[in-house]
């Protein structure tokens, strides 16, 4: 670090904290001298010298185009769009990836929300719907959308994340990949909507009740067995996506929000909740997400996405322009609660750096990380690690497939052949700033 | 209050603390139990109970809709949508407002965003687009996006409204009109960029500046002038809005977002930042937004939207459905900083409550409140009143009415005949449950 920290010194406020460029995050706190071409001898961001007056475009000469009821994005931007993973719509799972990677900030807005459903996209008239409590009940009831909008309602920013995100992780070699492709599973909205819990004070609870099944209005009828405690906790009939009623993909006209469960749990399309005694051994649980361990034994009823976090810039699809300064930028989240902190390697984890976290910082909620970072030109293995406020940390990708294991040959891109994935992931950097996906 | 304390014992947990039915906010923690059917001797909301199992509807029975690259409402909430102005697209102002009415929550999502251009929306390259920044510099400076998305950025959760929202407040009547007609030039979302402090660390500040102009790439070239104060304040040259590249009516590929300003100077097709001695008078500060005062002078350069809130719901176009109970819905915000409290009253403004606060509370963003209350079926008067964290309270339309006029002829609906309308505002609900916007 020697060397590093006399090369601080001679770029004033910059203070390297780790090695291969690492920087203190106050660094984003002088108004971004850091980042100032004159503070740095020229090392600053690319920029022109105005030479002489702007010139009008075509755009700025002409009326332009009209306004639509409901906006959507510009024809320059058609490349931050969802990936289809079954754009012929056959009768069997469609995945739709959010692409991150062209992505800031924490909202997922709900024209990218990632999405899958498992016989496509029911059109469901909201006056007709009809949502049904009963089993352990002292009163089953009827709601309709009528009905709902009556109750008090919350509003919770959460992310949602398929128990199969980063999956490809899983893979025995590091599969060259993006982040939509890798880690597109998960997003983060505004949910609106009414507490199960208020619901439940209606129609009473059974003392026998300690679960809940609840079911999709789709073709697949999407079940799955939730612990009431979950319910009475901060389970949500979330009617509101961003303030706007559901997005179709996302459950319209209503889905069950369980912050911080793996996303098959959030039953879309809700019709039904019955309280049980016990779960049911849903197709969802018994063949899909029991996760087999390498003792041989398996995890059931894991709900819980465990603390997180990924590099959305740099990666994998984009070149580092040259030697200079850069910001590097991600997403963490914990269905923990908060993310207390993000440290972020330039030499593959050997000595680390604390991210700057973008406030709120909102339990089950995105946090986004940034880092203010120096590259010099050699090959670097950038990596983020983040921990929960109950001080969970990421695992490395070594102690991951210890109490996990990995598969024994590389899966296709769009196979969940284990899930929960949430060890430390990285990009390497070359000395061309071609980047690649790598394990460490 | 006698005899609605009586009745408060009666129906268990509920305590009304305002006249006509307004309940204490705790109604909202004890998981809804003041809105169960059970609890309030069957008065709660309506609901049926369940006598069969549900039959499928016809999109249980078949595989649905293909799931699209970027995602757009159902056609069933075809209704949720912005109004548009001038549907012909001929060359004039073009304002589309959000349906606050049909939502929830305090995101808008970028669909709904509110949009107002002035000759179509332009179709920027974001390639060859240019943002400049000179005048009273030390080195005037071309960005291009490739050199802007390498600054350090940061996201705000803010509002923008447009001076003119609520103008048709200003008639000496009361305009029949629904909450998007009146109040939809407002909305929030998240935006994320570059602090122009940070790029005004790169140019370098002539000692002489104290204000800066901000232009537009599009036709009209929209300019205005900003106090150099906020430029090195909070300032953002926003390049997404709720996570994704700005909408083109939001000004796709870059705009200027001054928290807490009014709309007009949130430049959108940012191309220029011109560092100036004084402001200049352009069009829109010397003909439009300069506020006519009955003593006979005038605002200028009266750039804040002061603290202000509007009951979304119940509100004009619905019906109340009969005696019960409901939960009021509105949004407060204020250019200040954070909404500290909301008051919510029955009785046209003689005895208030104190609404329930959807955390979190952010600065210069939207603060949802929700207020319980149990309708008894005669007429009331519904009103919100805001306060911020400054302690500067809404004015009491009569107040404000003393110090800003009113029009002396109803004026059309789009007309906006003065600026920043901020008083308390209020809606009648008659006996059959219809809706109207009154004064009080």
């Amino acid at each position: 670090m020697n060397t590093q920290r006399k090369k601080a010194e001679e770029l004033g406020n910059m203070e390297y904290v780790a090695e291969n460029g690492i920087l203190h995050r106050r660094a984003f706190l002088s108004r971004g001298l850091v980042f100032a071409g004159a503070a740095v001898g020229g090392a600053g961001v690319a920029r022109q010298v105005l030479a002489a007056p702007l010139a009008d475009p075509p755009w700025s000469l002409v009326n332009g185009d009209p306004v639509p009821a409901y906006q959507t994005p510009s024809k320059f931007a058609s490349k931050v769009v969802r990936t289809l993973a079954n754009p012929d719509n056959l009768p069997r799972v469609s995945q739709t990836r959010t692409p991150h990677q062209f992505m800031e900030g924490t909202i997922t807005p709900n024209g990218l929300h990632f999405t899958i459903v498992h016989a496509g996209i029911p059109a469901i008239d909201p006056d007709l719907h009809r949502f049904v409590i009963h089993g352990l009940v002292k009163r089953p009831l009827i709601f309709t959308m009528e009905d709902l909008v009556r109750y008090p309602m919350v509003s919770d920013i959460a992310f949602i994340e398929c128990a199969g995100n980063s999956g490809p992780l899983f893979s025995p070699e590091p599969m060259q990949a993006d982040v939509q492709a890798l880690h597109g599973t998960v997003s983060c909205a505004e949910w609106t909507g009414v507490r199960l819990s208020t619901l439940l004070e209606e129609t009473g609870i059974d003392p026998k009740a300690k679960w809940f099944i609840a079911e999709g209005a789709d073709a697949p009828h999407l079940d799955r067995s939730v612990p009431l405690a979950k319910g009475l906790d901060d389970a949500l009939i979330a009617l509101y996506q961003n303030g706007e009623p559901l997005m179709p993909g996302n459950g319209f006209p209503m889905r069950l929000v369980v912050p911080g469960y793996e996303g098959n749990m959030n039953v879309k399309y809700l019709r039904r909740i019955k309280l049980v005694a016990e779960p049911t051994m849903s197709y969802y649980e018994s063949q899909v997400y029991t996760a087999p361990l390498p003792n041989g034994k398996a995890y059931q009823f894991y709900f819980i996405n465990e603390v997180k976090s990924f590099i959305t810039w740099p990666s994998y699809g984009f070149k580092v322009r040259g030697p200079g300064l850069y910001e590097i930028s991600g997403l963490a989240y914990s269905g923990n609660g908060r993310i207390r902190s993000v440290k972020v390697s330039a030499d593959g984890g050997k000595t680390w750096g604390m991210a700057a976290l973008q406030a709120p910082v909102l339990k089950k909620a995105f946090t986004r990380f940034r880092m203010p970072w120096r590259w010099d030109g050699r090959p670097v293995i950038l990596q983020s690690r983040a921990t929960d406020e109950l001080g969970n940390q990421q695992p490395t990708r070594a102690e991951f497939v210890a109490a996990r294991g990995q598969l024994d040959s590389p899966p296709a891109i769009n196979a969940f052949p284990n899930h929960h994935f949430n060890a430390v992931v990285g990009w390497a950097i070359d000395s061309e700033g071609g980047i690649k996906n790598v394990y460490t």
